[in-house]
């Protein structure tokens, strides 16, 4: 098994990717072999520094960076010797199994789309965002921004997504799927959850409990939660705000903790065809070991063959 | 001064809403009358357990309840006699200069939209919460359920609306106003927020400063903050389940105790004719003295008369 970590993304890298990598080697038996993208002097220079060797690592020379703020398809195409690039290059010839980066977000989608393509009879893939919940249990809430307008088919497919991967990767055998919503009864909602409830309802592929309000996305009542990216979005941010809240006001609590994003890592692109985890850019040494954990795992549990199966 | 308060709205009424009264009377200096509509006999005990009697309370007797459950419209067209049906007639025929209730929302809506009707030129009227801010200032959100799907004139008013209410209630002198979005730069966002960016920006009658991410809600960055009422609702659910998961977790910390939407009372319904408050349906004591308080002060200040001049 290979994995492709663009060391050069992120606010932190390379030092903290460097750091992430030689903590997953060193905390791990895994036998896979991780193709580290980046400046190659740089990349060397940290590693001797931290006075690591390993043959579970091997460097590929990126002559380029895409930065954070640029145009993402713009860069993507000129920059071809940037480590996202490179990156998704090794992906598509199949060199590496998954792909990591917690550069810029933006090249990383178009990447995914355009590189390595949506599952046949996916309409859109999807970002989803790990929900610690209050009795100790893990959820998923997806879509979290990929997609800030989404149609009654799409939120539909989203809970087939993230109900294999709640099965697969959180281990949840028949996750609860709900539609979020601001009423609990069938026939309450904005124009899109009117339209979705009844595709989610007569959706096989999923153990749909219909819907869930906003106070229930922190309790136990669903392990997955289907909404657009724009109501996502602002629940994750807000989630990841309370966790610096807790943490300015000395709040030391295990569940205030739970909430600290560097635990999950990063979050998958989902729909696609081949394991890409996107990392924050404030990532540290933690989030990107724990990338490269959930990308074995997904390669491992073969997530992406078994969406394919669920999604025909 | 007159403010009508049903007595049988809510799940803890009408002993609670007693306690609410009696509180407020004990409190407060004011000179308002609080004319008290409920089943005058159970009133009459309440208030003769608790040993309280005043000039300050004025009993209207009514025979009917809407239950919590029952349709709005059904139920208020059926009802005349009931607590809240009584309360439009005495608002709508200015016996009292605002009204109060925790009971059926439903039916306090269709009230206030028929029977009190919107302000001229208003679109949609909206409610609102309070947002305790992290820095300990206090904010507003705004539509939090009332309109599920909204159009770009409509958040346009939300925020003249909230900034009359910032200014007159909250005392904030020049409210900054968001845009609730997920992304900062302009030109970021759904369908629905990147039309309504511009309308925001050349709206001379607010302070707009631009977008504001699901990361900000809880801090100084914006004092109201406008979204459409599915996004906001799902927000004040989620922030409400954060004070149960505090108490629940014995996490005692000011911030925290701030979520309490007790403190609040009730949410007023702007862009009616008159101040019309709704209640949590779990309110007790605290809410109730709170919402009168709430009443009283959007009467002195004159606030629905402000927003018809900023409206125009």
């Amino acid at each position: 098994m290979n994995i492709g970590i663009d060391m050069m993304g992120g606010d932190f890298a390379p030092r903290e990717a460097v750091k992430g990598v030689i903590d997953f080697c060193n905390a791990s038996n895994s036998s896979a072999l991780l193709y580290l993208i980046g400046n190659q002097p740089k990349l060397e220079e940290l590693f001797h520094e931290y006075n690591f060797q390993s043959d579970k690592i091997k460097l590929i020379h990126a002559e380029q960076v895409i930065d954070m703020h640029e145009h993402p398809t713009k860069a993507l195409k000129e920059k071809q010797q940037s480590s996202i690039a490179i990156g998704f290059h090794l992906l598509s010839t199949s060199k590496v199994d998954a792909f990591i980066s917690a550069g810029n977000t933006g090249a990383m989608l178009v990447g995914a789309l355009f590189s390595i393509k949506a599952i046949e009879g996916v309409l859109r893939p999807t970002i989803s965002t790990i929900i610690p919940k209050e009795n100790g249990s893990t959820g998923l809430l997806l879509d979290v921004g990929l997609n800030a307008d989404c149609k009654p088919e799409q939120l539909n497919q989203f809970a087939i997504l993230g109900t294999v991967y709640a099965q697969q990767i959180l281990g949840i055998e028949n996750p609860k799927v709900g539609l979020l919503n601001i009423g609990e009864e069938e026939g309450k909602g904005n124009l899109l959850a009117l339209a979705t409830y009844p595709l989610l309802k007569e959706n096989k592929h999923i153990n749909f409990i219909g819907n869930i309000e906003g106070r229930d996305v922190f309790m136990e009542k669903a392990d997955v939660i289907v909404c657009e990216g724009f109501t996502g979005n602002i629940i994750l941010k807000m989630a990841e705000s309370l966790y610096s809240i807790a943490q300015k006001n000395n709040i030391q609590h295990p569940y205030f903790n739970r909430l600290n994003f560097e635990n999950y890592g990063g979050t998958p692109i989902l729909g696609v065809n081949k394991p890409i985890v996107i990392g924050h850019g404030i990532s540290q040494n933690k989030a990107f070991k724990n990338m490269i954990l959930l990308a074995e795992k997904m390669i491992e549990k073969n997530v992406m063959e078994k969406m394919k199966k669920e999604i025909v």
